[in-house]
């Protein structure tokens, strides 16, 4: 799988959701439960889905309390039934209750993520077509989103506003002739930044091509429009279809011969994957 | 509406969010649009809806550049209809593409779930049942997402594990004498913290009382239980409902007489409401 | 003891304490004391009193130098006596004498509330009144402080402006009908948000009252009034004193009935414990 | 008056403390009070005293509502007596009442501290020695305290571990020749560092001085011993008095010739200054 | 010119050096020069160059007291001779004395940077090679290195390690199959990832263009060698010579052709520029 | 050697450059080598040098992955020749690849401080004069930059404005009678505060010395003004000299009697030494 979330990364945002959780402490473990009091649980599967974050919940444990061990059956990327125990934590019985409900905040969505997107790999399957996300992430958890759903197989589009270009048709607006304006722009940067422009309409793709970009986006276009786009880009550049990509919709899209298909719904309504902890 | 976000709180994670969205510019406005460039654009509303994030929408264009002027036609909280324009935006063009999507993030996830609380609060209209969040929020967002919930008339529930008590099934398991331990943890408890008790059947439920807490907790009760279980407590204590309320089922768990209907999903599974940036 | 410092939050304050004691080295002990000389001490008391912030004088040292060891004798609320050695350290002179003074400021500040809350909580034995502290805390050691005030054998009050209301003269003076207005506030609040009232006159204790309050807080009653207020709300509500309590008058106001004895003194004045480090 | 506290650290630590007196809001003022209510309040001194943090208690309102003003009569150093208003607050009500703790706690313990310094100055008036503070202050607070002793006329020793050499009896213990590692330690030091050396007894003073320090304390001396120190260091390094100065015995020392004096309970032990806020 | 400095990384880079140089004030200024003393002041340039760090400067005057006015005769990457006067200051007396400092370390050796691309720059004029930096820069300070390199007219070299592949020797060293391990690493990588591949031998690259790179880098080539690389190449990818360039060097290398010259001095080895503030 | 590196702030700072280097992830090394491999590594000096860094280069590997174990077979201070071996790194082959950039940039830089340090160091040998540095330092890095300064034989400075005087001629400019004002300072100063002041010309010493400075810094004076001015001085004061220092000046700088030489050079133009990481 390619580039893991970087542990200090991971550190810092689960101490931050800990501290959210419980700025002054868990008052009901800590008035009700002994302190030697010891508990075992299950992180159990209650609908089938694609595993994400296991190592973000493990934090959530252990930065809670360093005694608690959790062991995960299985790993990011994998597939589940309902049923499934995922994991096993045991530990001092106070750490687990106070960190259930950031360790599961955690894992739900993002395995919510790497569900979603396992769906749309699968009916992309046996096209040229890869699924990727887009900037529609959740502010402060980009990097955990994008983590996501690569566990689903999905693929990454640019990180942010500053590692690539993505000019749309609010800047297009603005210009006078489309490809003398792409082509300066390419000129000032660096050579490393890839150049997307999206078109609204087939008409505009040639001015566009002219200026020698890297992926032309086709946002909100038919299917037959789509097609035809693929044919009269002919391989000069790499084609995203975007726009309002329903799970039902995507395989044709595919199958219209685009490179790349961006789905904002992946990252901007997620829905958390049903996944408990069963204390023994 | 009661309590605001703090300003200091919006500024600081509005920051955080434009940098993780920009950490070294925006490439493409800055090497495609001119500086002096200007520009206008209306918030559209694409489907019907409950606002909520006016002012974190507003803090992402100015703290992008100060010279962005945004004005909102409705406040927090207000209904609005597909195609109502909710805001418009005009100043220095690449600022306001650059704060664009950062902006929408907010506002698209808050307005999705005020909108949301608002169906379920319509729902039990005519009730004395009130709708109410819970901890399944957005690591790093839960002050966002508790008042897009007040802004869709929900109420809160505790904030966090700090500040009220909360003793669950797993908690209970722990103890032998119920009663005895509630007590026990009651006078240890400061006398400002609300101790609510969560019970699974409703032969639990004197053992809690007899302890004297403010609130009961059924949890994942059928209807018929819930009316037992309302009428057993007899206004001893506040009574909430909770456990995977669907939408469709919140006006009958109402109607059950309960005080409080607790709903996970307003905030575990936002979908973001379909606003769009037309520019002029 | 109830809830425990976070270590997590130990770890924040100390190192920036050592940070502000040490910016760029201690440079007594550097050109001074050779890098391998070692050194052992022992924490004394040179009065009596109770600990309070032991774990936090472990922390100065360990972070100051991991290789230090500190090896307490007695626990945080336990009683000693002068000359009782509280505890050890042993480790690089180095480390010892750098992180000397941090932690000292800490536990003889703790040591200091603890001490004086648990004359205060001595002075009320044996009648059910309680000994809380309040938001006159140091700025920024508020749940040091608070935790402090556990060791003594205190309780505490609300933490902040967020977790519960206390609506003091101030508040009610901008109210018209003070029943119906506490009333409506009740409607807006989380269900588990404690509602105290302050009154300083006998003839409001109804109009609170009669709004359903948990707590109504006599401030700067006369004993007279003081028993005459607890009669009057006799149960209805839990009653708190408050105002000035020194500490030979608390017994007095605990025997007029009340609940709950507020003592900003425990942390607005505090008087650091004399406690010393000798080198052996 | 010397060094003035830095705006951006007043800023830094006012929005910590205030985040820490309302992490989500003041439930209180925002369920009871109008939004748009206005109040005035005044600054009151319950007691005579010394001003210091004016500026600490402007940034505590502005900081929670920029519409309040606040007018400050006298300025910090400036005396006062019981019954004098030292400042006016006007503007959101709401904002107000939130801010009026915070703003308190610090000004209370600032003026205390300065109080009480300036009862030390007073007493030493007429010799020529300055009292000083040590590093004896609340984690966190440093510079606000340091300054707090400037607005009661005393003076600050020197700020940290890094920024001055000060040898106590635990590192010369160390040592073999006391006058050889000193010169050694000095040879290795910044030529800007300051080199002050701790004796216990007389009998050290012509070791310590034989190395060329540039302050000699006198740690604990008797009235007599302090007298034949001074004499016998004969202005060849100054001469600081330490250890237990209470204000009763500070004017005899100070009659001693020393040319310091530090005292730790100006700031280990605040008591803080009864000033308070009074709604009109 | 492409790309600003964001105004909020300025000021927060800008805060911490003001910090960094004045932890608790500017004992001079504030011990010797009356704080409603005036000056002004000139900052002149004492040898040629190309100007970058204007808006730095200005944020270290106007953070250290918002009352200075800084006013730019001349906009980064503007040359400018010895004797010129580059910008005016304004203001308070102690505001400059304390800023002025930490505003020259900025726009010294910002300006150095400018001043060393730019020779580069003229070097290479005429030819297609553009000059590139690296990430060989300052910790802490590569925002702004690089933009000081392109305002000398340089461009840049990635980012990071996040924002596109750089494949080097050592990491070649540890294929089997060249081309099927590129090939497979583009397939993992997001559609947006520039992929460049360094290569010490003529020999190596036809393996890594038949894996479909970017951009191949001829490290440390002779000149003949460089001609032969491009040669080569046939456009079948861009070219960046690397390693060791020295200004002498710099021509030749262009005008074998190559696309890209990368030179790490531009920042690994910062002569600040000699500019002065000059009192009036 | 003289006061260490904190090792809390070498590994703030070390943390802060990679994340600055790898914001998401090292793409090339994560795409292209396998998780498993591991890889071994020699720091290697391809010029001779004075190393400065050796645990800021342990800590880029150790952070980055905590299984790199780095062994250096020199410590800071150490000089060493062109082809000396000055470490070893083990570990997994990605982390290796990741940290490798970071770490050589700290130490890089870090040691051709300490280099250029000993050179003026040894120039001077022989003479009472010592080398040190100024606050030209790099913002961010003056601690590591200080520290490098005494890995070469070279002394400190003042830290900063806080924590010594240095009046300068824009100051005196502004004063009066200028004894008289330097004596009212000193009066105001702490008695731990070192006063060092500037003169440009041979007539102004006396003024100053009257007023009872610690050291007197004679600003671009030649050879000859030198001399006089310390034959002027006659041990009134220490003697600083100061401006443009050249490497070929310094050692009759140093002869003309001076205590301090100032060298702002030493990292204001810092070149980094040779050291390269050979793959084994």
């Amino acid at each position: 799988m390619l580039t893991r979330l970087s542990a200090a990364e991971v550190e810092r945002v689960v101490r931050m959701a800990l501290a959210e959780d419980a700025p002054w402490g868990d008052v009901t473990s800590e008035a009700l439960v002994p302190a030697e009091a010891r508990a075992s649980a299950r992180l159990v599967a209650r609908e089938a889905g694609v595993l994400s974050g296991a190592e973000v919940f493990v934090a959530a444990m252990e930065l809670t309390d360093a005694a608690l061990v959790v062991r995960f059956a299985v790993q990011d990327g994998a597939r589940f039934e309902a049923g499934d125990v995922l994991a096993t934590v045991d530990g001092p019985a106070r750490g687990l209750l106070t960190a259930e409900r950031v360790g599961l905040n955690f894992v739900q969505r993002m395995s919510g993520i790497a569900t979603l997107t396992a769906r749309y790999v699968a009916a992309v399957a046996g096209t040229s077509a890869r699924i990727v996300d887009t900037r529609k992430t959740t502010p402060g958890l980009r990097l955990f989103e994008r983590y996501a759903v690569r566990c689903g197989g999905g693929f990454n589009h640019r990180f942010s506003l500053s590692d690539a270009v993505m000019a749309k048709d609010n800047h297009l607006a603005m210009l006078g002739d489309v490809t003398a304006a792409l082509k300066a722009m390419r000129a000032r940067l660096s050579h490393t930044t890839h150049v997307e422009v999206e078109v609204d309409r087939l008409d505009q793709i040639e001015a566009v091509l002219a200026a020698g970009v890297d992926t032309i986006m086709l946002d909100n276009f038919s299917l037959a429009d789509l097609r035809a786009g693929v044919q009269q880009v002919a391989g000069r550049a790499l084609v995203e279809a975007s726009g309002g990509v329903a799970l039902e919709r995507v395989a044709e899209i595919a199958a219209a011969g685009v490179d790349v298909i961006s789905v904002g719904a992946l990252t901007h309504s997620v829905r958390a994957l049903d996944l408990g902890l069963d204390f023994l």
